[in-house]
């Protein structure tokens, strides 16, 4: 296909309430790695497997949660592109100046009815290690502790859903993979959004309060590594959620964590390819709860309320 | 990212000696669905995971080999945009009228400087048991032999691949992904293109002949399922050409294999996630061995003489 | 080692409520083979890597829960010195003559203090279609359902399981791998008893009432085909109870499900290596609920009284 | 079963030419532990889920190969026992002294017709840091390496493999569980034998010299992570003889590779469990090539000539 606009999810700030407790938590579990040393009190990361120098900044703050989320879109005229087609939905748009973070260019921002921070962004620098391309070798040194290959997408939580969708497809061009309605009431439940192949890019789930983080997700190689990233869970005692499971939505097999400061973390395997042709899978609210868990049929508790 | 022009390799047609025996391998042992019983002496096959009403079409003739690649394009629009690209590097166009395939639409018809019929179309009915869409399952019942989940690409071998891949970036805005090179001729000995996020939608690999297909590729689920296709390889004695192996090209798991009439299958797992930003991976000729096959080191004879 | 007495837990004989239901599920889902059609109002079953004409045994009856469990021991010989072990305990032996099953010869019979009846024997006939010997191959045709390969252990529940472990540690020579105790009271709460480098061919777990069924286990070959287990259960809508997840005693990679009359199944993979010089496993009751669901790290609440 | 007699393959003491790069290799590329630094000019490791204190000893010498392969046995009166029926089938018994392995008690020794020295023991230290029992984790940290779990058998190579296969079965209650046979001079062409569970223990391969080691043999979790030993033993260009691939014999999903020293080592995962009312399973000579390499269905050249 011809590849423009916005090509995928470049990276998510978050809020942190122990920066050196989230590096190992990010870094020795996860598996990233560090873009150097954490500066103006954010620690930049990356999965061995991506070329741009951060996808994950953890910013030390009082309360967890999400600063906002970037996009890394294909050329600078589709960055004034996409700020006009905001400018003409009624979304104001701002400018945030090269080098806010180190290595990266000039972003605009919106907010969505969500109270979500979106950025978007055309140039980051390079990570210094990052996969080889002379005859190239899979990895520098063996992956660790979950072995994350990269930062994958986010679910971002709140009451409008539908509006902070409408400007995804209409004004980014993204596309509606899976949506879950509650008939009675025909309200979106969760929609599922991707400008890729990739079942989805971002995610946004139904809820009460805007603003709201539902997790960060990393990709994994396999179902095997799935549950390596259980063992790795138990073995440390870190908060888990959910999981080892499948979702019935995009068909990712999965395991849903607590970072140290309470943000949700997925890594995940697996599910479909997309492609813009497929028909729109739906989900009856009845069978909304086997959309998220395939294996539960039904949501626990904690997947519902514990955001941040 | 904007998802236009070429979606997907779509199709591919090949030619069988026994058209019965060829069912059979991929029917049952790599697990393809048929689209309904044979017509005029072609059979229709999918990956269970596959919405459209075909991908691999079996044509029985008196010697094996491809009788074209067809890629689906998204817009009736793009079919003639692309026409009038080509038209305009010099590449002659013509028209297959839709129908001449079961539930496929018009298609736009060149043929490459390395002599492989490419078609481009947009149309093309959906299958009749496709996968779910409305609170989906997996699958409708259990993928079975290789349990393939869809066609992914093919190689197709050739003198000028520069040439052939020049249309392909230049005309339907492919992106290189990897490269190997001859350093001293300045020679490309293999030169991978991609349209979607995947490594490769298709390869040409340098050869002394036209017009030959190299192998004809077909999703797995994971290395699990590379080895369980491995096995059922070993227990149908199915001609076995290399694998389980890695490519360090695209990094795919896979085993190489032989339809019945001769013609290279390819199952394959995994590989990275490509964007366009991603810097080129380049190979030099001393490597290309471990290129093609990571493991190795080298190629195996066959790998470089067994066309069809 | 010097293999005598006790070879492996044999068969099962468990009541079922419709035989017609219990065969789809047994044969179908979990993938077993008949051997034969039922006769007696009893179904025969086995794992496709067994070599023993039948390890599950199916009896239509009013009330779910379990006939009794059977061991093979090595020789005849065996069976006369066990059986003068299990007197000189106290422990009442009787005889079932040969051919109260089709192809199994004369078992003797004991109950244990949790009011288990359980029974040795020393002759099966071979299955019919078993696996090969000679140039063999993987299997005669593809695994289907769980792929199970074969019948692997019961946890029985009861209240005095330290005087059944008793009988299989003192008269049968079986070794206690893992155990969790309460220590308050000092009272066992879970006893894994082996008699070969399996982690565990039968467990006691304690429970109130005696004589119950917990569950009966399969063997299969990986984590990946837990996963697919677990996609069978939700796709054929099988009653889940928990899982994919593993066991902190014993290791093992599992999920429970329950049978259409709601006996337990289970379908694990992996757990370590056991050798009699192993020091032994114990778990305090504060952490029993790791040992019993690692990931988890409690148990549930049916795993503790849906007993058959 | 009652165990008794010959537990397991103990250890193998290995011959190296630099003691630094085999550690290297054993330790960080194999994923062994250090029982402690090298004394002796001898390097003691073993696989992070053994009790005992080593299972690995290199020794550093001009020639790599064999020194001895070690057995440990139940009890010291299995020592006595042992000794007897060897010196009863005229097999000459040595003692070597307690102490002379750190931590090792005393050993009986004799050599087999094929002129490989085997030891018997009952006595060794426990690693300092072996697997958990009380509560116990997977493990202390992550597996490294290849992930190698425990040491688990050797194939060694002589003239007269019946006549040392016959020491194992008669002396030492070991069984055959498979064998390749050269029917036109009834020649044996590999015994495979098992005192345990496990498809094989120990193999003998028929070779025209005496005293050679063809292997010693790791165990992998899964045919995942023989895939990732692949990719390790690529990534640090290990040499590797073949794989992944499966044996025909024992069904063991298999990767072949070479110490520094030209050792020939093997990781593996599965195979299928063994009980001694298996019915022996044989291979022909026409069929002995899929019997080691199923996939491949005949030997690569260096597997019968590669020998230390």
């Amino acid at each position: 296909m011809a590849v423009t606009g916005v090509l995928r999810p470049g990276f998510v700030q978050m809020r942190v309430m122990d920066l050196e407790a989230a590096i190992i938590h990010y870094r020795d579990r996860i598996g990233l790695e560090m873009s150097g040393e954490p500066v103006d009190g954010r620690a930049y990361l990356r999965g061995f497997d991506e070329f741009d120098r951060h996808s994950i900044v953890l910013r030390e703050a009082k309360q967890p949660g999400l600063d906002m989320m970037a996009f890394k879109v294909r050329s600078d005229n589709d960055l004034d592109r996409f700020a006009g087609r905001l400018n003409g939905m009624g979304v104001k748009v701002e400018t945030v100046p090269a080098g806010e973070q180190p290595g990266v260019g000039r972003r605009i921002r919106f907010v969505t009815p969500t109270k979500h921070t979106i950025d978007l962004y055309t140039e980051m620098a390079l990570a210094k290690e990052g996969p080889m391309i002379s005859n190239p070798d899979l990895w520098h040194k063996e992956p660790r502790g979950m072995r994350a290959t990269r930062f994958d997408h986010c679910a971002l939580s709140g009451i409008d859903i539908d509006g902070s969708a409408k400007i995804f497809t209409d004004a980014l061009d993204f596309e509606i993979s899976e949506r879950a309605v509650d008939e009675p009431s025909n309200t979106r439940l969760a929609i599922f959004l991707t400008c890729s192949n990739k079942a989805h890019d971002v995610a946004f789930l139904g809820h009460g309060e805007d603003g709201k983080l539902h997790h960060a997700s990393f990709l994994l190689e396999s179902w095997h590594d799935v549950g390596h990233a259980a063992d790795v869970i138990a073995r440390y005692q870190i908060s888990r959620d959910i999981g080892p499971t499948r979702h019935g939505i995009t068909r990712g097999q999965t395991i849903y964590f607590f970072d140290p400061s309470g943000n949700r973390n997925e890594t995940f395997a697996g599910g479909y390819q997309y492609y813009p042709d497929n028909p729109l899978r739906e989900w009856s609210s009845d069978q909304a709860g086997k959309g998220i868990f395939y294996y539960e049929g039904r949501l626990n508790d904690t997947f519902l309320t514990a955001l941040t």
